[in-house]
């Protein structure tokens, strides 16, 4: 025990010369034109300098520390390691009563006893009970280490069958069935067409979303687009030319890189659907990412096609290369004048946190435009056209606009509505959860805020009593450039739990630096799409005795 | 009574055939250098074809119609016409027991009987109660018509004292002793610094706010400024030139003519007192007012003193006239990125609706810098240059920044919150009032609505249960641009009072085209210098048995 003592004070002491190196952990793991493949992750460390994520690091080695102490109790694994397990059989082990088991590689590990044991809490290891650790070790790269697959070998209890890797067949009458395959931990609101979100407790992990858990938000089938025939049809101006781009033509643009985050319209919508029922997904908190993105500057390739800014009102339509069995594509539009500002920085991207575009984000080429609505950031882009009036598309004019609460299926006018373009300011918690319980003592709340129009975070209150007082979040230190700030804040606040209180009420609530706030309750601001829900985010959370 | 009839059925056909030819009214007043003097009102009336108000003149001569039939009730006035009066006589009758009495020129009119027969209302009559009514119609030029001279006669019962016009004496040391003459309607919040806003029921009457009763907020004694010695001092760019701009000079600059609300950082401050106190004056709904603004483009100005925008972030510090004792003046500045940008239309204005200046409004020139707080529209411009920071200004750095409720004057830094530039959405009811009485039947509530940063008013909202549910009022159909919809909306609704309600609660709550929203109660956003309270507006009424 004592040389055990030794070992974790050695780590501690590592950890904290670690704490002062500043060492942000982001990944750009599995980023690859074919998404997510769980077979082979492609796992990457890069550490830059710009936050203070050294805590994750000891808290990571704190929780081995642990595990060193603990280790002595646990004999089984070893001896167990060369049972023969099926795929079926491993994925039925999910919980504490039946054991929870995972997998790396062929081999088959019993971590029932280590969940609690977890660094990362054991809310994250679950989310990988019954299947391949792969796809989450790809996003936190501090798993690989030695050290970590030490621990993890004790836990071996046999192997997974060699003749269990079945190619999943595929049904060609099926518009999905060549969809992508996606990361095991996002959450899907629906399968097809696909819309899946990540979970709360992966979503603010990094200030950069990881590709394989970037909130997808697809209307149609995902068109799957050879990258040497691909070509961009931009209409010239009168007077101007049309192109037709390649991929190479618009990397012969200057390329523009700029972290956005992008926000879905319905984030937050199950909130509204307590109030009374809306038509839409039921995305919870995370139909919201952020990446950085790259590509070339939408006015740029405009002026190129001969395109100049207008006295009358314009607007720049896109359209998708996806498309429904009518072979309707999806479209939208933003107005010219944001399009030609290169204060706007709308861009033709081509690259998501430094690889090519995944398939479920809109290889090869996406619109970004920061601070705009997600519906307008269209994908698989086919088509650019300035016209004298918004895209004619269902998604544009008859979709993605805000209503008066008073306005139902039958009064509905959407004509009576603009567009939404500019996002309000939102925030949400992400730590600790609905229903959970805390410890007494102290307790850390964590969460994102964002606002539209580039308009930065410049305060987030925290309420524990369901908003009759309020404390002030830290918020991350990442740059906001002004009038560009296009990107998220994470923020966290660590406050004593009340003696006493066996319950607690948290709420946030975001300003903008134009000092617009959230509303307070949902009702007010329901509407029959259930989009923009911005109200305060509350969750209700229990206290350990 | 015949003949009578025939007469109102007669002035019913006129106000139809009015009501067809759009006739909005609006005035340019009592707008000269020695802002509002009651002896010499100008009244002008001019009518343009922007809006519906032909309703009102049909309500004025409805009301004359009503009148008409009244009078053979009444014949006192012209038999008492030989009496003198003093004005003290005058100012003590200002309510029905006492008898409500109003002068025009040097004749005194009891009205007491008249003023519910008032065709624009009780209450707004009852401003001028005890008083000149030069003031009130000058603003509302509807009077000047030879039939309401007629019928005002009627209520002759004598006249002013000839001897009782003494010119008031000025106490040289006060350095408030040169402050102007202020309109009587003006409901005072502070008279030194002079601060005061027009009451709500004049409020929303015009789109553009007449000069006379444009909200004033003064910081210090205004100062008393020759227009032909007047120099604007521009500091050069380095390698520029610095400029000292007569009038005239601004004059030969291009001439932009612009309608712009602005809106001090306190309106309605009285609502966060009634959470908890405030350091700040006690604006109601009133501290907002539109003009049409004239002047040159700060752009321009700057552009011919050698500036340009720079990569790194710059400010523009402006600097008035009026100064403390210790020779302190009114300072504040915006960032250069907004005063360079064309869009932006920042304005060194000259002209307020079509005349100079007012001096409580910043003779000969002020700054106007459209969406933005009220308190970087800085009066009385003495100096501008562009430095690295922020002015240092009380005004900038100490003052008009908005914090958390749970932030008090022991804890508060100011250096932690950036300074007000754009403000959040806001909107109020201006009519009916706080505790009036409506009629059964039908209410009609009107109010107005605006944003900050050139964002249109899209939607608003109005409840009569309290916000339990909505209807969506019509809003005035001034025109506004995207993205510099600098002017307000005023709206109105008209609503059935639901049968047998004893009592209303009237609330409204205005949408953005950024689709911000006003929260829904005061104390989440309450903070210690009580600006930025743009919660809902409520007005709790009774309903006439």
């Amino acid at each position: 025990m004592l040389l055990l003592h030794r070992a974790v004070v050695l780590r501690l002491q590592q950890a904290c010369r670690l704490k002062s190196i500043p060492s942000r952990i982001y990944i750009q793991a599995c980023s690859t034109n074919d998404s997510f493949r769980p077979q082979y992750p492609s796992l990457t460390f890069s550490a830059d300098n710009s936050s203070t994520r050294g805590w994750k690091v000891m808290g990571t080695l704190l929780g081995v520390g642990a595990v060193l102490a603990y280790q002595d109790h646990r004999c089984r694994a070893a001896q167990e390691s060369t049972r023969i397990y099926t795929k079926e059989e491993v994925s039925s082990h999910t919980s504490p009563e039946t054991g929870i088991w995972v997998t790396l590689g062929s081999e088959v590990f019993d971590v029932t006893e280590f969940v609690d044991l977890h660094p990362g809490g054991p809310s994250k290891l679950m989310l990988a009970a019954g299947g391949p650790l792969e796809p989450f070790w790809a996003l936190y790269a501090v798993h690989n280490q030695s050290h970590v697959l030490e621990l993890l070998a004790q836990y071996k209890i046999g192997e997974l069958n060699p003749e269990d890797k079945v190619a999943p067949t595929v049904e060609t009458s099926d518009p999905y069935a060549d969809d992508p395959i996606r990361h095991p931990a996002l959450k899907v609101n629906s399968q097809r067409p696909f819309n899946a979100e990540p979970p709360p407790e992966l979503l603010t992990e990094n200030y950069i979303t990881p590709n394989p858990i970037f909130f997808t938000r697809n209307h149609l089938p995902v068109p799957n687009l050879d990258p040497d025939t691909y070509r961009l049809h931009i209409v010239g101006a009168p007077g101007g030319q049309s192109l037709s781009l390649s991929l190479d033509d618009l990397h012969n643009f200057p390329k523009y890189e700029i972290t956005v985050t992008l926000q879905c319209a319905g984030n937050r919508r199950s909130e509204m659907t307590q109030v009374k029922e809306v038509k839409g997904l039921e995305w919870r908190t995370g139909a919201i990412s952020t990446a950085r993105w790259a590509g070339a500057r939408l006015c740029d390739v405009l002026a190129q096609a001969g395109h100049q800014l207008c006295e009358t009102e314009a607007h720049v339509c896109f359209e998708g290369l996806d498309s429904d069995p009518t072979g309707t594509a999806y479209g939208a539009s933003i107005p010219l004048s944001r399009a030609m500002d290169p204060e706007a920085e709308v861009l033709l991207a081509y690259e998501m946190n430094g690889q090519p575009l995944p398939r479920d984000h809109g290889f090869p080429v996406r619109v970004v435009v920061p601070g705009v609505v997600g519906a307008r950031h269209v994908k698989w882009l086919g088509r650019v056209s300035v016209q004298p009036e918004e895209s004619y598309s269902h998604w544009q004019r008859r979709d993605y606009k805000g209503f008066s609460p008073s306005v139902d299926w039958d009064t509905v006018d959407f004509d009576s509505a603009p567009s939404i373009q500019e996002l309000p300011v939102q925030s949400a918690i992400t730590e600790p959860q609905d229903g959970e319980t805390v410890e007494s003592g102290e307790v850390t709340i964590k969460g994102y805020a964002w606002s539209g129009g580039g308009r930065a975070v410049i305060r987030v209150d925290v309420s524990l009593d369901g908003g009759l007082t309020w404390q002030v979040a830290k918020l991350d230190e990442e740059e906001q450039r002004p009038r560009k700030a296009w990107a998220w804040r994470l923020w966290q606040l660590q406050a004593p739990v009340p003696a006493g209180q066996k319950e607690l009420n948290i709420v946030c609530k975001a300003v903008d630096d134009g000092y617009n706030v959230q509303p307070d309750t949902v009702a007010p601001i329901w509407n029959l799409r259930g989009v923009l829900s911005n109200a305060w985010h509350r969750v209700h959370v229990f206290v350990a005795p």
